[in-house]
Parts: structure tokens; C-alpha cells; sequence
């Protein structure tokens, strides 16, 4: 058994662990600032206006305003928030997450194929668009081979839709949704820069809580509530609010967008030396996603006809820890929706681990969890050939 | 200004704070342990295997099976999820809390109306159930006043319609939800005691995380899933598991419920020496709730010609933190729908100040507590007589 001091987690996009300033500035909130917000004295309304003052940072990441944010309890759920608001039809990718996937089941759908290298072809969004779509909703990167998606010219698209109903006198609404979630630490989430209306968040994802997310939703989209009680957050999400989850969001959010330069640049280089060193081992390595637009700390990389999960495990026992698609499909044994969609073989899809670097990762352990990896798929062929 | 160390807290039931022994318990899973329990490496199904139990004591507090519980991010939420699930019918009554009032309208129901004393009276139950009535959702206690309800007598009530149904071959199902979650910490929760199909809870009224509840159905109750994606909770609830709350909201009700006869006595014992001297000191005062069924910390007592806001405000400045209603209506400036339904004339329900007790109480609070509040009540007395 490794000890946890030895582990080297290279799974960074399933989870990340809360950073101890964020612990630090959840704590008071589960303790002595225990106060429900919505009551009237003095050390309850200091709790709301603390609980604001988180939610006006989360805006100000966004260059939005605090009052377009609502808070819930994660990506899913906002993801949900936001589909259940839609009547019409919606456009969106064969690689989203399986939030999205799930949600427009209810709608009618176009499901858009991405290139092999996951990216979404706005010219394949306006091919799908019809004159009763109300929602375009892509991933700003995808979770499973770590692709960002040019949202800007996706939202031009979108645009360009909006102007032709409006000339044309038509009066269905069409919107653009993004789920930052995945690279919400590295990427640039300025919703105007990005052409967005509508943005889902994940704390869980950037050295946060997890249970705790939000959508932002521009006022021209018209929401109507989904969980209704108490009338928090403006009556669209009921519930006595997640104050301590909150205020560790905004801070988490914060720092990351303050370093984010910086932190993509060491993830990249440590996630190149690492892929470097990976198809010098094995030039017959496929690596999936995106060249020129890829997740700094992202790493899929397929070894034809070996079994990914064995390799996991292999991995696992010398204290490396890394997955073999994400996590929520992980553990129900079915193929990747992700890899199907952006055509791999099933022979080197089932040969697939997904590498992602983050806070815990460094030149030591990468150079280490190299070794071992490289050790893994050598003891593994080497098994196979005989 | 009064220091928080000289804070009065008399509003347990708007907010608790997490125990001690509580947080220690949810913090590993906030630091060391933030592996995502759908990922396959040993250290993240350590972490399944412990929400697992924690869900496994959640249950053995209701006498239920683990498999049967849904954990949401509260009250709110699992109502909102039980009653999503019903095309159907609903019976409740007038003084729900708001998040049951509000999920019902969009559903044919019909309001049972309370007796003065807060007691929902079975056959008012009988006299409202319809051929196709699906829901009954009665709240164990109530959030303003505190009376409690005769849940086994209620079950009664669903039980006979349900055998009338099946003697005459009809297949309209009806279940029985209860909203326990004031309360949860000194009642019996055992849910075949109860006769319930479905039971929610709150973690943030028994010293354990807000955004954290619990729907648990009974297997005869067909749910379908609310917020969609990755799977999890059997498909009807997805999102990343929020580990720490559940862990965290486990080990607050065992707690509470392993001690929930001693705390109930004390509470009682220190909630009728204050309301022995407010209403000796004040004869005129008007206690709500129901003399025998009353929650043991609540008081909840109105001044006649008072105005409750000025006296919270007075309480306040002397550092006793009271309520004037439940805390989600408190900053409506609307008067409370609870009190309405008991008929308390206006007058009287205008000068109502909801007092509840809980783990920051004891005979020393409570002592100095009543001086206060009997000062601060004369004083304005004293200020509309001249």
C-alpha cells in the first residue's frame, strides 16, 4: 500500500482538493458566522452582506453583475437550471458532459459532431440551428480530452442567427450557454469577451467545495424558478444559502483568475515534458484533443491494444493516480462518449488514460509519475508479447 | 454594540451552528480526502465507502434501507423533488412552510386548515383526499409555532383510502411526505413509527452543514430524477457527492437523536421557565402552539398592540436574538401565513415573537434572557400608554 504522502495525483479534472486559503476563509461560517442570512439582526444581515460581497466577486470575475448569479449546489444543477428554462429546440455537441446530454432528452436536440481533435466547428453550430432553436449550449473545454472551444466564434454564430430574426421579424430568442467548469482556473471568463448569456461554474473544480456552483444568466434571459420556497436567490433557487460555500467559491474563483497566466504556463510545460516523454517511449501513443487550443494540464494519451484499466491499477499500486475517462463514466463501464464521438478506434479508445496535472503536480512528481507510467506500459506490452 | 460573546441566541430554529464534534468529522473530506468517490483508484472508493456509511447511518435513524435516501442540498430541495414526482392530487395544509406552498401550485391541491392550536386533525385529512389524491404532505412540526403533528394518526387516514382504493380496484397510488426537518433533533424519526412513504430533512437544524438535506422514499414510491447527469444517487439526483456535508449532517443526527430524550427535557424545562415569567409578568400575552405537541424550545408568544419588529429590534440592542416569524417570511415585511391560519387576529399576530431554544441555551441565557425581554416589553408599553 503507498502511503498518501507518496501519492502523485494526476487527476485534477475529477477533483481538486479545497486550498487551505479557501478552507480558511470558509471556516468562520461553519462555526461562530452560523447565522440563517435571511434573518434580521445585526450578525445575520453582516452574514448576508458578506454573502453578497462573495457573490459581487464571483460577478466581477465574470464582468457581470451580482445580481445575474444564482447560486446552486453545482454544475448539474445549473446545467440543469438552465435547460429546464428552454422550450425550444437546442443545438449542442456529441462531447458535452453527461448534465447536458442527459437534460436535453427532455427537448427536441441536434446533437453537433466535433472534429477528431474535439473541436466544435461553428459552422457546424449554424448548420444545426433551426428557426426554433432557443439554446446553443457548448463546454468552454471538454472534461474527458481537455479541447477549449473557440466560445467567441461560436457566440458569432449565435449572433448572426438573432439579427436574422430580428429582420425577419421573428421573435423566438435564441441564447448561448457555456459550462466553464473544466479550466475554469486557467482559461479567460470574461462573458462579454466570450459573447456569452449564460455561464455554469463549478467550484469543486478550482480548489473549492464541492456542492457548490452557479449560473450566471444575462437579464435578458428569462428564468423562472426550479426549486422554489423561501424566494432566495431572487425566487429562481430556494433554499437557506450556502454561505461557507459561497465566500470559499468567490476566493477560490478569485485567486485562480488572478494567477491563471502563470499557472497555465507551469501546467504546460510540466504536461509537454511529460507527453515528451511518454511518445519518446512509445511513438505509436495517440494523443487526443486539441494542438493549438488544449487545457494547459491536460494530458489523453491511448496505447493501442492495451487495457486501460489495468493500467490504471498498475499505475495505482506504484502510487500514481490517474483516470482512464471522467470520473462519472469511469465507474459504469461503458465506452467514452467523448472518444466515440471524435472517432477513435475502440481498440485505442479501451487503452485511454486521461492525465490532469493542477496545484499538486510538479517537476519532481511529473518526472516520477513518467517513470512509473512508462514502466507500466512497458511491463504491460512486454506481458502481452509474450 | 453587544460582542458576540454576549449574544442571547434564541433563533435555533432559523439557524444552528455545526457542533463541534461535527465539523471535526467534515473536515478531512474538505482537505486530505477531496478524491471525486466516482473515480476508481482505492483512495477515492475509501472515500465512497465512507459517504456510503454515512448515508447507512443517515438511514438507520429512519429505520430505512440506505438505498432509499437521496441526499439534496436541503429541505428545500427534497421537497421540491417529492412533489416534482406527483401528477396527482395534493393534500396539505395552510401553515407548510413556504417551499411545500409554493411546489404545490402547480398541482390541483387543496389547503387543510389547522386547528387554533396548530394540530392538522386527521379527518380534516379524510374530509380532503380525493379519488385522485397522490400526496399527502404534512410537516412533522411547524417552523413558527412549533405544534407538533399526529403523523401515525394521519397514516391512518392515506392507509384506509389506500385500502378503500384497492378494495375497489383502483390503481391511483397515494403516499404520505412529512417535512421533519424542525424537530430532527428531538423527535422520533423512525419512519415505519410514523407511517410514512417519504420523509425530508435538513442538516442545518441539528448542528450539522446548510445545503445539506435528504429525501428518503420509501421503494413503493416511484421517483423519477430532477436534476439530471452523471448518475448519481440512483439516477435521481446527479452531481458530485457532497461528501462532507453528508458526512458531516450523519454524525450530527445520530448525535442529536442518541440524545434527543435528554435535550427535549432540558429544553422544555428551560423553554416553560421563560414562558412562566412572560406570561407572569404579562397576563395578556397570547401563547401559540398546542399545549401537549409543542416542540420543547418553542415559545412563541405575542404582545397584543405590540409591534414585533420594534421588539426584536429592542431585544436585539440588548443582545437577545429572537425571531418575528420564521426567518424565510421574516424579511418579507408580509404577515405570517402561519398565524393567519390559526386565526390570530392581526393585532396580536403583529406583536408575535417566535423564541427557540436550543444547545446555546441554559438556565444562566434563559434567566437573563426573560429579564430583557420583559424589560424591553414593558418599556415599549410603557412608550404607547403615555
Amino acid at each position: 500500500m503507498v502511503s498518501s504522502e507518496d501519492i502523485i495525483y494526476l487527476d485534477h479534472a475529477a477533483a481538486t482538493p479545497i486550498a487551505d486559503f479557501v478552507f480558511d476563509e470558509m471556516r468562520p461560517f461553519m462555526t461562530e458566522k452560523f447565522f440563517n442570512p435571511s434573518s434580521p439582526y445585526a450578525p445575520a444581515i453582516s452574514v448576508r452582506r458578506e454573502y453578497e460581497a462573495a457573490k459581487a466577486d464571483l460577478a466581477r470575475v465574470l464582468g457581470a453583475k451580482s445580481d445575474e448569479i444564482i447560486m446552486t449546489a453545482g454544475a448539474t444543477e445549473s446545467i440543469n437550471l438552465m435547460i429546464h428554462n428552454v422550450t425550444g429546440h437546442i443545438v449542442t455537441s456529441a462531447i458535452e458532459h453527461a448534465a447536458v446530454l442527459e437534460a436535453v432528452k427532455t427537448h427536441e436536440h441536434t446533437l453537433v459532431v466535433p472534429r477528431p481533435d474535439g473541436t466544435i466547428i461553428p459552422e457546424s453550430i449554424r448548420a444545426a440551428i433551426r428557426p426554433d432553436t432557443e439554446l446553443v449550449t457548448i463546454a468552454y473545454a471538454n472534461n474527458e480530452i481537455g479541447t477549449i472551444q473557440l466560445l467567441s466564434d461560436i457566440a458569432a454564430v449565435v449572433k448572426d442567427e438573432r439579427n436574422r430574426r430580428s429582420e425577419a421579424g421573428e421573435t423566438q430568442p435564441i441564447y448561448f450557454h457555456s459550462d466553464a467548469s473544466q479550466g475554469a482556473g486557467v482559461l479567460d471568463l470574461h462573458v462579454s469577451r466570450l459573447g456569452l448569456d449564460a455561464l455554469t461554474l463549478n467550484a469543486g473544480k478550482v480548489y473549492g467545495p464541492k456542492q457548490v456552483g452557479l449560473l450566471w444568466a444575462s437579464s435578458n434571459v428569462k428564468l423562472h424558478a426550479y426549486v422554489v420556497g423561501g424566494g432566495q436567490e431572487r425566487g429562481l433557487r430556494s433554499g437557506t444559502e450556502n454561505i461557507a460555500g459561497t465566500v470559499g467559491f468567490a476566493k477560490a474563483l478569485q485567486v485562480a483568475q488572478d494567477h491563471r497566466g502563470a499557472e497555465a504556463s507551469r501546467l504546460r510545460k510540466l504536461r509537454d515534458i511529460l507527453q515528451t516523454r511518454l511518445i519518446e517511449s512509445f511513438p505509436d501513443a495517440v494523443i487526443s484533443g486539441s494542438r493549438k487550443k488544449q487545457l494547459p494540464g491536460f494530458l489523453h494519451i491511448s496505447f493501442p491494444g492495451l487495457d486501460a484499466e489495468r493500467l490504471l491499477m498498475m499505475c495505482e499500486s506504484r502510487g500514481v493516480l490517474v483516470a482512464t475517462g471522467s470520473a462519472c463514466a469511469a465507474n459504469k463501464g461503458t465506452r467514452s462518449h467523448v472518444l466515440t464521438a471524435i472517432g477513435l478506434a475502440p481498440e485505442v479508445a479501451d487503452g485511454s488514460l486521461r492525465i490532469t496535472l493542477g496545484k499538486l503536480s510538479n517537476e519532481d512528481t511529473i518526472a516520477r509519475a513518467g517513470d512509473i507510467i512508462i514502466d507500466v506500459v512497458s511491463t504491460e506490452r512486454a506481458r502481452l508479447a509474450r
